[in-house]
């Protein structure tokens, strides 16, 4: 009935009308495509006469960030789609509800979120979310745990990661995050000024060891359903509420490697602190908030991640002493090898942070830039051998000793 | 068109009468059905007039082993026979060719191969394959090279990953190899008087917490494409030429579960010698005949897929100096643990092998379990440390200086 193509705002605007509630037949609509542009329209579809709005989101067949030559599967629509539904179900309020879909279409009607704000840009504003470690602590424990062999039927647990094959969305990681920004690359783009620095990074064997193992585990440890791209970007926030978004990357994966995501958007929005505010004192206090909300992200998502194996563990032989210990040792391991890894790829890579990239002066932003990338490289270089998250912020601050301003 | 039901000899007869080859339409076939019987029928088919001669297996859709009581899903019959396809395409010769199937009957028309034996008969008939090693280290170094992602399209490895997902199968793994020889289960089996050895399973939390850690590579490590059920029952051999059949268990697994299944296969048949062979230096003989196998079947795999690493490697990443040393190292430590494992396994749960049960004093029975049984604890116990075979070889060797006769 309704072969793929991308809807105009008025055939989204009719398609509305079609669905049941929020809106009747005799509403006024209006629609504007809001999407970032990259992958995906977004329409929001609001009623004139009411306070009632919707959100259509629908998948392109390519990514435009390159222009339409990177193809792009439509299956990620479906597995958007369920992996909304099944984080919906696991955490009620903490995504968007779904409405309705349609397969043929690629799209999803789903919760209008504008009242909240990305949070990455509710950051560099400088507001601050006293509750967001918590919400995005519970949200990956209850998500990872609940689609683990630890939390779930083990057998229908490997139907459902074969549900959520995901091989176009990998590619993207695969290389954007594992390969180009360790060689030459067509889609690497930074700043010539850290020229150097990309250099090493094309050099270093220690660093591409380590790398080359990261990426062993996003190729094949399918231990959770994982969100796949969980940076500030895909996260909405009020200073009372966390919602998570765009969940199109996901698949079976490392745990850790969403944990990571969170860990080095934090870390990416501290370095970029020295380039944003003046005031020494402000500055200091605004950098021990977010170095504290690395620290609680972790220590969130580590009593909560327990507690559910205390409590809701389906599988009696993970009660075996000792392994808790090692199964959360090495997810946190992971977690900081990847944390690295995403902290590097966004200074040198394709796609940057608008937390960096919007330093207005030119200097503070290179400065920026090397601090995220001895960051980066000392997270990556001691993952296997790192144990707290407090060697973490250790390790954070001796890097940045050898960076000059 | 044919509605699954299982096929009786006549049948399977009037079935092979329409297949393209190998017979002619005046053909006078005669059928016998020569499966062991626990998961499928296998009908044994010959031209009473010609040489000619085919095998067609069919699965059913229980486990005979414990009665119909065990359900197990028809879609294993579309796993062994697109596997079998895929490892005649990666090694010709070394698995029946598929000549036919049929999904809905779930059954695979196969080459013959019965002027080869049952490699586990003919070893306990005291038979020499000076070739095996070789074989089946090249059969193991192609399929699992080949169908990782060292050696495919990783995406298309994602799409094949999500072809052999195989739920009931691996069910039977995890509760048959990685769960019940380590507590009191309906299903385990074994001789009275190694009572003591059964409890000691139970309680030791070393052991428990080394296979809890081999359970989760099991579970989640998506490696390669793997036999699955890799022992000495799964292999047709002769002299001079070695076939891999039955790969009903195949899904993406860790590499070292089909060499460890190899490795512990060996290993329990040289612990079943002194009760098998009197005199001394006839059994010395066959025991270092053995142990040279052991250790030859890991070199030439280990050789062969090293070798395929720098002729066929289509993962630019995985030139990264240090990074195949890690690789095959952790191959191998998975492969150790998976030995010992197997090992165990066989003494105390479900299923046993004919090279110990057919031992007919009672004693030396006990005594070859009692042997297996060490060997296979030392092995799990040390797998995480474990460098080479020459080491295994020393702690096969140790193991049994404490085992009284």
């Amino acid at each position: 009935m309704t072969q793929y193509h991308p809807l105009t705002p008025h055939e989204a605007i009719e398609l509305a009308k079609t669905l049941p509630g929020p809106f009747t037949a005799d509403t006024n609509l209006e629609c504007r495509e809001i999407g970032d542009g990259n992958l995906n329209l977004v329409f929001h579809i609001t009623d004139q006469n009411s306070d009632k709005s919707i959100i259509i989101k629908q998948a392109l067949p390519y990514a435009k960030v390159v222009g339409e030559s990177w193809p792009l599967s439509l299956v990620r629509a479906r597995i958007e789609r369920e992996i909304l539904q099944e984080e919906y179900r696991l955490c009620p309020g903490m995504v968007p509800e779904v409405y309705h879909y349609d397969d043929d279409l690629a799209l999803t009607v789903m919760e209008d979120l504008s009242d909240h704000v990305i949070m990455r840009k509710g950051l560099i504003d400088g507001a601050s979310y006293p509750l967001f470690a918590e919400h995005i602590g519970e949200f990956m424990a209850r998500t990872l745990f609940f689609t683990s062999d630890l939390g779930m039927n083990q057998q229908q647990k490997k139907e459902q990661q074969g549900r959520f094959v995901n091989p176009d969305q990998c590619k993207i990681t695969e290389d954007l995050i594992f390969d180009e920004p360790y060689r030459i690359a067509q889609n690497n783009n930074y700043d010539p000024a850290i020229e150097d620095e990309a250099e090493a990074l094309r050099t270093d064997e220690e660093l591409h060891l380590e790398i080359a193992l990261l990426r062993e585990k996003f190729l094949t440890h399918g231990q959770a359903l994982l969100h796949g791209d969980l940076h500030t970007g895909s996260i909405f926030v009020t200073p009372e509420s966390t919602k998570v978004i765009d969940p199109e990357f996901a698949f079976y994966g490392p745990m850790g490697f969403d944990v990571g995501a969170v860990l080095a958007n934090l870390l990416l929005h501290y370095v970029s602190l020295s380039g944003r505010i003046q005031e020494p004192s402000a500055r200091e206090q605004r950098e021990a908030e977010i170095l504290n909300m690395v620290r609680e992200v972790w220590t969130e998502f580590d009593t909560r991640f327990r507690a559910l194996w205390a409590s809701d563990l389906v599988d009696p032989m993970a009660k075996t002493p000792g392994y808790q210990q090692l199964y959360v040792q090495q997810l946190f391991r992971d977690a900081v090898g990847f944390t690295g890894a995403k902290m590097v790829r966004r200074i040198v890579g394709l796609a940057h942070v608008a937390d960096i990239d919007t330093i207005a002066d030119a200097s503070e932003r290179e400065y920026a830039q090397r601090k995220a990338l001895a960051v980066g490289k000392a997270l990556i270089k001691n993952n296997r051998r790192i144990n707290t998250i407090g060697e973490v912020l250790d390790l954070v601050s001796s890097a940045l000793t050898v960076v000059k301003a």
